[in-house]
């Protein structure tokens, strides 16, 4: 495969250099677009070779990497993300999250493949990027201003932009901070939009259309799969049903029956008022209509009112944080707390976890004073007061694990390298807790979610309670799970295309034929690019591991009663299917079969 | 889930000792139903409950079971199938197959959940079942006739009956002979059509009806999860197009593009004459019409006619044994030699894979005035020649291990544990090495068949070169497998169809809730049922194996160029997947998780 030259996706980036203004356009050489496709890939080979390992996540030269991927703005199905890729303030490892929206596809339109962001502006600005040249304007009005606010504003002030914006939270510093685009649509965690606030920079706002638009290279055949594409979208029970209907949130239901709902920081698996914040009580007390992504025929989004406030979400995870992770069934709180973690712009998942963490602390009397489970008006303040860092807040901002170790207890931060855990408890799931250790950017429902395989069957069922035989599967996962992030696609697309399709539109745009396995081979490279960004930023073996309650403690009830996770033979099998050596560094063969090795040698990683 | 009393399903056997006549008829105790399902699942325990591995294949004793599945009859969609199990003449290993058909479906109208037939008959005779009872009838006048003239003057003798005979390969104990119902349904590997004529008997006629019908437990519920069965295997591109389109011969074409055919006695991985002999070729040159198994909405089969014949098939497997294999081009050839085993009923793939061993024997001197690679008229004739038994044909009709040791070369006999391996070389395939070497009725591709996913991505894409990490895919394939041969469902509506809806459907004909992860670990219980006859009958480790070519011999050219099966590695990670020892024995917790720690004990199987 080539995406080179005759390629209507050539690679071209905007570099731009916030401290001297200077900014400069590259393009993406033809061997890393065939190497990294985009999006994550692009900025992950970017990070490394640029040795970001090397620099303090809130430093200035820490770059803000924004690359939407190939099949950007074609009009393949739920394909307008984008990707932001940096070194976490919260994690110290690699990083990248993606948003949907409108953003990704603006960029594209724009002819960028990725813009890339250094430096810090001397004063509160914003960067403007149209089809003329970019810019850096002064964002005093802004500052201060929370999501919507600053949203409305930038599009009274450029009608029809696309602008990624951070709120109070990422002005500030929380580690958690959020880059927001759209209504509700965000790079959600790791704290890039703390980045983005320790470049002085309030939004990235694209102004105008520079006319752009990628050209399939064979129109006809690209125009035949995305339409089998959709109709398989359309008649996936999951796809066309289930997350229309009921979002993600129909989950609370199905893992609380699983014993895997993590109650209370995880001091439960199991949480009695589930059902009042599930799904179908979302749906029957909250939810006014549907929504999708631009270009997305799912449409899993919803729009939600309480007797005061209307907003977007809560998803899934957002109610488990905010509801059974803090011991609280008052679903109004819990929306309403979402929708202040929205207007922050704050990962609602830290957030949430955070504050459970807290709540923890004081139930065993390590901390005075300080918030119990189950107080639902406790949380809604909290949300409040980290957003401002105002007292206690300011705590808080830090995430758990700095949080919970200035309080004399680490461990009970239910963290994997810094990032808080999402909501399944791995000892009700087995999978997930080998995908929690080894995921390269910390405790993480979405580098790989054992939920399909192991509770939901998709797309085979598999034992939960099992602990071998998993780490080929899991694997597998996490190197789709690169490519579908670095083709800037929606996840869920997967539970109803096969590697098959993202191959065939891949073929269709580029114009040449790219194969199923040679993207799971891709995928493979940047999972190995990004661990070996976390190996010469420090991070080892040691490090992939889980909170000691979920290795130590039988669950007491429920579903789940008596189990724990097994860590270590499942790391063990892990290791050997991923070709690393036992102290999870890449073998040298690897490394050559993956075309890495140089990279590896450059970034000082090596193995025994 | 209780299978017993109140259920619609609840076991009786039908024993019958042909030596004497003497008929017993047996209830099959709810906690076997419960924990085995019915057909192979069943078939497995008795195996190994009546110590059937101190007996010999051929042996009066040997017990040949039919069971059709809890499904079988009810109108669940392509659940019409039926098993046989026995110990195998050809590899000595517990031994089953499984027939689509009308067959299944009578034995199930009969109101038995099984047959279990011992002994030998003084003569030639057929047994006779019906409403009223059973009888052993003379077959004089049947023996000598091949299978199509059997059945037809069968129904002549009982009209509608429904029949499982044997054509003259079995009469004369070719080791690799076939039970047939049907036009061309049959029980092809194995050599169980040896077995009973080993036991005199001709044919089993099931006539009338005994009026019996399954009556699902929650008839609503049923009809419903049939409803949406039958819509997913509507709606699915390969059970609603490919298959019935195209048939299983689409994968000549296939399999040769990956450099996965194996040619010439697994010699070459690539056939320079594949389209001569592909799918596509077949259907323009050869097919008349589609043709299903009774109460399938698939349709995979096909009718086909040449200048002078016409008939059923060839599928893929036997176009590929007696072509490809062969380093045969002439399809024409092959569909004749297809009819003929068809006739004479023995199982294509082992006829054709024992001829091209002894094609290669030719080629390198171990065998004087043998056939030649490519030889298609020699082919031909040697089909007939070991149907009869007549001269060199009385030679192959042992198999190719037994063939290939009489003339000084076992290495060439191109089979694990004594059965021919199918059409897919694992040097191009590597799971499909380990699925051979671990399957427990020696070389086969219906154990698991790792072509879906390493090949069609089916229901994930997973890489083909890969070594590691797929022996717990390759369990859970298998495991599965057990389920759906258990069931007595096609395997075919597993493309189509989750665990979750053979859950569905079991629990909505029993009425009790079956969970799909309780469905996997029957899977597994069968599968560890299996591998304790073959440990007590005297296989071990060393028998999980391929033959020395695929372990040592690169593919010389085409897209597996270079490649060999690195099987070790590969086997380690799947016994510790398995929970077995390193001798291949499971280990006692795992017997005792399974609840089959008494019976392995009792079969003298002891983990070290």
């Amino acid at each position: 495969m080539n995406l080179a030259s005759a390629s209507p996706w050539h690679g071209k980036g905007l570099r731009i250099d916030v401290t001297t203004g200077v900014t400069t356009v590259a393009a993406v050489p033809p061997d890393v677009s065939r190497a990294y496709l985009g999006g994550r890939g692009l900025g992950a080979y970017m990070l490394l070779a640029e040795r970001v390992f090397e620099i303090e996540p809130l430093a200035p030269q820490n770059p803000l990497i924004f690359a939407p991927g190939p099949l950007t703005g074609t009009g393949a199905p739920a394909a307008g993300r984008y990707s932001v890729s940096a070194r976490s303030p919260l994690t110290g490892t690699i990083f990248d999250g993606n948003s949907g929206g409108g953003w990704g596809n603006a960029l594209k339109h724009l002819g960028y493949d990725y813009l890339h962001v250094t430096g810090r502006c001397a004063t509160p600005s914003y960067l403007l990027i149209g089809g003329g040249g970019s810019e850096l304007r002064p964002a005093a009005a802004l500052w201060g201003l929370d999501v919507p606010d600053t949203l409305a504003r930038l599009r009274e002030l450029h009608p029809k932009c696309e602008a990624a914006v951070i709120g109070p939270a990422g002005e500030r510093g929380v580690l958690f901070a959020s880059i927001v685009n759209n209504r509700g649509r965000s790079v959600g965690r790791g704290g890039l939009g703390a980045v983005m606030g320790a470049k002085n920079i309030k939004a990235i706002v694209l102004a105008g259309d520079g006319g752009w638009r990628p050209h399939p290279a064979d129109k006809e055949r690209f125009d035949f799969v995305v339409y089998e594409a959709t109709k398989m979208l359309k008649s996936n029970p999951i796809t066309s049903q289930g997350l229309p209907e009921f979002g993600t949130a129909v989950l609370v239901n199905v893992l609380n029956q699983a014993g895997a709902l993590p109650t209370r920081n995880f001091r439960e698996s199991v949480f009695e008022l589930a059902e009042q914040i599930s799904g179908e009580t979302l749906r029957r007390d909250h939810t006014t209509k549907r929504a999708a992504c631009r270009g997305c025929s799912i449409g899993c989004a919803r729009r939600t009112a309480t007797a005061g406030e209307s907003g977007d979400g809560p998803e899934y995870e957002t109610i488990w944080a905010l509801g059974a992770s803090c011991g609280i069934g008052d679903l109004t709180a819990i929306v309403e707390a979402n929708y202040a973690c929205n207007r922050a712009g704050m990962d609602t998942i830290t957030t949430g976890a955070t504050i459970a963490c807290a709540m923890e602390l004081t139930e065993i009397g390590a901390l005075k004073g300080g918030p119990r489970f189950g107080d639902a008006s406790a949380m809604r303040e909290l949300v409040d007061a980290v957003a401002s860092r105002d007292g206690f807040g300011d705590e808080l901002a830090q995430g758990s694990l700095r949080f919970a170790a200035a309080h004399g207890h680490p461990e009970l931060a239910m963290q994997v390298k810094g990032l808080e855990l999402p909501a399944y408890d791995p000892r009700g799931m087995k999978g997930q807790g080998l995908a929690y250790a080894t995921s390269n950017r910390g405790g993480c429902h979405l580098r790989a979610n054992m939920l399909y395989p192991e509770i939901l069957g998709i797309p085979k069922m598999i034992d939960r309670f099992a602990t071998l035989g998993k780490a080929g599967l899991l694997i597998n996962m996490q190197n789709l799970a690169c490519v579908l992030d670095s083709l800037s696609l929606c996840k869920f697309t997967a539970l109803a295309m096969k590697e098959d399709y993202y191959a065939r539109l891949l073929s269709a745009v580029s114009g040449e034929t790219v194969e199923p396995q040679e993207l799971l081979r891709i995928g493979e490279r940047i999972w190995t690019v990004e661990r070996l960004f976390n190996l010469a930023a420090g991070f080892s073996a040691v490090d992939d591991t889980l909170p000691p309650r979920l290795l130590n403690e039988p669950v007491a009830a429920g579903p789940a009663k008596g189990h724990v996770v097994d860590l270590a033979p499942m790391l063990a099998e892990y290791y050997i299917c991923r070709g690393w050596n036992a102290a999870g560094v890449p073998s040298r063969p690897k490394l050559e079969a993956l075309g890495v090795a140089g990279l590896a040698e450059a970034a000082g990683v090596e193995a025994q």
